[in-house]
């Protein structure tokens, strides 16, 4: 199982993002936790200085394994079934940007609160219809780089709550390089059964969040772990499970208790 | 085991409330399905023609359980940790008079969202002082009236999300007719053992929600509820098991595979 740990490389107000200040103070604590990749939160790609992030990444062995893009709603208020064309352009354009950079890191694109909350005065098929055209655009700026699509619950946005949902996305976008993210913390609230939802998404699952029950580090809320990884064995996932936790007690713990927990398992 | 279910007296935007129009349809519908009681969610306590209710109840052979007061902050957005005094002390009068209601009726008092939400510039340390002296206000108008506070998960308000909350906040109150209700939505959300955590309420559980973790009737998601129920047994709980859960896939469907599931246990 190859296990990885969310970062952010802007200061943001998005709590479950367990390392936030310092990149590379963050990247070197990670890798010498021992996990083996790092999602990176990015509000401008442009912006980011790549040689600078890749000599960090290199002179510490770790890989930038998936792009978190939910900071371009959280804090820049774009997403891709806002009612204004303009805000949704811009949406597009920036998730475009995250392509690109993910090429070049190899790294996956997430797509998560981008796609909007829903409400104001935008019907679903309407929403529905601007999702698609927004992931078909973004997907098809680099076939190569993967886009993975999150289920998220129900108090967080009223768009794509459940696996259901998101396969029914998908159906409609039928891009190969378009799948999807479980994360466990959603899935607890969402889903009837987590094991039998991994197993449904098999032919899509991308790439997978682990947080427990309350959010804290697994091991620290009810959701039964070894469940999970099995589910994933049985359906012989490759991919990375990443840690999305709030920072409790506090960022270095968090880490260190996700990563013996889930070793042990 | 006695059961109930939510059936609300006025139309209302909540979203967990599944007999919501037709008061005596409704009532006579809950008593036919074999339920032992309903809880009553009331905006004007002082508006309701009792005599009305009351024969609607006798009739019926239905007794009310307990009073929900949330429609107050969700519907009038009177709570008792709002800045301005003169909302707070709305919130305080009105809930007053669901005791005074609560008396007539032989029903507890749940104390949900008209604490507030928090945020509102209002400290934590003010916040508990405001909602301990409203708590102490309104059990104060007849301590034969037991008011059930409810820990409620951190998307819907940043005050007593966990049952340790709610026993800090009822070690300051003090008051024996002041005690608490858990609802397993909530709990499978922010308690790190359900069952333990009804283990620990035991000395002041006055009330119980049953909903399955996406909020649809027991049954429909992953919650065990063989284990809530040996967990209330082993407490030697005697109050009711009361449903507060969505109208779906529709309000008598929802309401009839509660009973059946939960009568199976």
């Amino acid at each position: 199982m190859k296990l990885g740990i969310v970062l952010a490389a802007q200061p943001s107000s998005f709590s479950a993002i367990p390392f936030k200040e310092g990149l590379e103070e963050n990247v070197s604590k990670i890798k010498q936790l021992g996990y083996d990749g790092a999602e990176l939160a990015v509000l401008h790609p442009d912006q980011l200085n790549l040689d600078w992030l890749q000599a960090i990444l290199d002179k510490n062995k770790l890989n930038i394994i998936a792009l978190q893009t939910g900071l371009v709603f959280v804090e820049d208020k774009l997403s891709f079934t806002d009612p204004d064309p303009v805000i949704r352009r811009k949406a597009i354009d920036r998730i475009k940007s995250h392509v690109r950079l993910g090429k070049k890191l190899n790294a996956l694109v997430i797509i998560g609160l981008v796609r909007g909350k829903g409400g104001k005065g935008v019907s679903s098929e309407q929403r529905d219809e601007w999702l698609i055209e927004a992931l078909k655009e973004c997907a098809g700026e680099d076939t190569s780089v993967r886009l993975a699509v999150e289920p998220i619950n129900r108090y967080e946005t009223e768009i794509i709550n459940t696996l259901d949902d998101c396969l029914k996305v998908l159906g409609k976008v039928n891009m190969k390089n378009v799948g999807i993210l479980m994360d466990t913390f959603h899935m607890n609230i969402e889903e009837v059964s987590m094991t039998k939802s991994l197993d449904d998404a098999k032919d899509h699952l991308f790439h997978v969040h682990v947080a427990d029950s309350n959010r804290w580090y697994p091991g620290a809320g009810h959701i039964n772990f070894k469940e999970i990884i099995d589910a994933l064995d049985k359906i012989n996932y490759q991919g990375f499970v990443s840690a999305e936790i709030l920072a409790k007690p506090d960022p270095v713990t968090a880490a260190e208790r996700t990563i013996e927990y889930m070793r042990s398992l």
